[in-house]
């Protein structure tokens, strides 16, 4: 009698029914009478507990009546219906091993916890309703990229993460080293000679693997890079983490209008390979986490995405009946405030905002025909605000050393990124989605911190 | 008329044949004569060029004639048979349009280079035709991963990066720091305050996500890593970098048997997925890397795996008719050259080697009965030596412990790692594929920096 998954079960009861069966799993609450008594117990593999009915036949049924939770448990025994329970199956145990015992100060008791509290126990809130579904959609939202992307025959690149190179030309870096902090190599002139470090230079964490990434789009035509990235910001907020994943595409041969339908494409997938692969996590969510989010996944799935340049945009946000925090102007940044205007207000749907002034957007974007917007596209959804950036790259060599000499950058570090524009560079795009914010988005998370396994933050890098 | 993927048409000629098609791509080569000429064109979708038929009815025709390779191009045409050609259709193009113009001095010229020279153009090196294979294989392998994975309902868990805690209990580690190297704080003894540092502690770039993995997994029941690890190694060798990707998955409820059953599944997988998605790669390695790939995958593929404990292969190695350069002798590692000679000589095929000295395995390993050895697994492969290393772990509280205090770890680190033995910890098992090292495998790439896109080695982090 081999052993059975808990979710083969649950998606396919008939096979089971009235047949042995043997699972492992660990118990979630034990309730026991005199003569008998109910286990739910959860093996991993699915969200829901099975249950199983054992009664004083069982030589050892002392000894599992005072077992406490989180024990790890094996259970041969027949797969039977159940007409009063919650299932409609449940095990009637024939013989239940004790496979690793718990003590019973387990932290996680029956009692709910705050969010605050599970992040101090990150080893064990996997076991909890919530993280066990946040976590599992996590993960199939991480395939869900791959097919996605792999379907459509783009190649997959692992661009590095040690960079001697700051995508931004702004980015709050992490410094990487070996040297030693108390007795550091000092140049003739005294300062740090990082020609001894590791690498014989100074490197840093990246921020985006985009410039490498484009490196690859122009042999490949289609890539994506799905990776760690890092920024060493001092920010205490839900919304932000030191270190997160992202994902990356890039595509030649392609403008704004490409990157925008790829991006409306790619974003629908995820929520649709979500909904269908777990459905009991998602309805979990909207049950226990945020009410509105079915409905809202449904609208974005089933909505053909808004576009307005951004100048059209400030007229609008400028001539709105509701007072921002932040003032509007032709040239400044939009804030959440506006976008969430934009979004919920105006287009009740997903939007593209395209075309923002050159001074606010990064030194690669593409040089619009007016001389003083560029070719970028942020994707504001309901609920969130900005969920994707992208633009279409400026692949034209003298507009792009115009523009990174107006951002003081320093050519010696970009040489192989301007080749790329030398030697048959084409147009192309591409955009970034911060994957925790999509995860967010997905399972109505309000903190980042909750959906990353061990989150990094300031003062906070526990496990 | 919509664009096609050169992929596209060799997958299915017949439906794109005498019919208009459009491609864009880079010029490969291009051959002219007085009225008319041909161009190999590469799009990136697809390992092969696809030829164009070019004449001088093209308005252009003396500007494309003229073209450099690398130039980027979008070609209208028609596809139809081509009976002469390597390939059995072409495209006879109706108009030439250039996207993006190459320069002449584009240092991949058809000549072949040294994959030494190829390295310091790294940026430019997918290109070729090499690079080309084996970056795309590297993109389908990690690809196969996550499917093999996803399909037998293991959980993706993205264990952190920047890390507090030393998984082997001896790696040699990246500092991860936002100090000023100039102005770095002191505590009240003189020595460097890190409690000032980012994260308000000393951190680390991970060597392993295993025993956050394994925190998970008592969760999650089956789980699996795949991301960037690190080690600052000053060792300039062909097989070691300081930035690699690791594939650690780790089982419940599971010992070395499932363990070591599971290993080789993935292996086959593996190679399987590559072999049907990437024939044309796989014919090319075969041809030009190295002579005995296919042949030797295709023994891997079609081999049940052997087994033989440590103690036993020690027998085996000191009665081999072989010079061995190390001593054997049972309590010392196995070098590579005992490895071969166990997977080449004696089984000819893949074979783990189980049991080993606890001395010379890591502290979380499973002490076996006889007290002296521990339940580790390394899988071995011809042509290479050890391909995966992994063990069924310490469930056992008193025994971890034990093992972590003869080890000298400090127990503060682990606390969390320790608290899985006491909440319901089960037998478990787990190993490590070093991605890398399994590409080199697929391809036949001699060299560790010729499967990664842009190296990170001693005194190298150039783009």
């Amino acid at each position: 009698m081999g052993e059975v998954l808990v979710k083969q079960i649950f998606r396919d009861p008939q096979s089971y029914l009235g047949r042995p069966v043997q699972v492992s799993g660990w118990v979630r609450t034990i309730r026991v009478s005199k003569s008998f008594g109910f286990i739910e117990l959860n093996d991993g593999s699915f969200f829901h507990n099975i249950q199983v009915v054992f009664d004083d036949k069982l030589p050892n049924f002392q000894e599992i009546a005072k077992l406490p939770i989180a024990t790890a448990l094996r259970i041969e025994g027949e797969l039977v219906e159940s007409p009063g329970a919650k299932q409609p199956w449940e095990i009637k145990a024939d013989k239940i091993t004790i496979e690793g015992l718990s003590a019973s100060d387990y932290p996680l008791q029956k009692k709910r916890h705050t969010l605050e509290y599970l992040r101090t126990i990150a080893h064990l809130r996997p076991r909890s309703n919530t993280f066990s579904a946040v976590f599992r959609l996590r993960s199939l939202a991480a395939y869900a990229i791959h097919r996605f992307f792999q379907e459509r025959n783009f190649v997959y690149v692992h661009t590095p993460i040690i960079t001697g190179s700051d995508c931004e030309g702004a980015g709050q870096m992490f410094r990487v080293t070996t040297l030693d902090f108390d007795d550091l190599p000092r140049d003739e002139e005294g300062r740090v000679d990082f020609r001894q470090d590791f690498f014989g230079r100074e490197t840093h964490l990246t921020v985006s693997g985009q410039l490498e990434a484009e490196t690859f789009c122009m042999a490949f035509r289609n890539v994506y890079t799905f990776g760690p990235t890092f920024r060493a910001e001092n920010s205490n907020t839900p919304r932000h983490a030191a270190e997160f994943w992202m994902v990356e595409p890039e595509i030649a041969f392609a403008d704004l209008n490409d990157n925008m339908a790829l991006a409306e494409e790619m974003l629908k997938y995820i929520i649709n390979y979500c909904l269908e692969q777990a459905p009991e996590e998602m309805q979990f969510f909207n049950r226990f986490i945020d009410p509105d989010l079915l409905a809202r996944l449904d609208n974005v799935v089933n909505s053909d995405f808004g576009v307005i340049t951004y100048t059209d945009a400030i007229e609008l946000l400028k001539k709105a009946d509701q007072d921002f925090k932040y003032p509007v102007a032709w040239g400044a940044d939009l804030q959440t405030e506006h976008e969430r205007y934009l979004t919920e207000k105006v287009f009740k749907k997903p939007v593209f905002v395209i075309d923002y002034p050159k001074e606010i957007k990064a030194f690669y974007m593409r040089l619009n025909d007016d001389g003083r917007t560029v070719a970028a596209m942020d994707l504001l959804v309901p609920g969130v605000g900005e969920i994707i950036g992208g633009s279409q790259r400026e692949e034209r060599l003298s507009l792009l050393e115009a523009r990174m000499r107006e951002c003081g950058l320093d050519f010696a570090n970009y040489w192989w990124y301007l080749e790329l524009r030398k030697y048959g560079g084409t147009k192309h795009a591409g955009f970034g989605l911060g994957f925790e914010r999509a995860i967010m988005y997905l399972t109505g998370m309000a903190n980042i911190r909750d959906v990353l396994p061990f989150p990094r933050t300031v003062n906070s890098a526990e496990f």
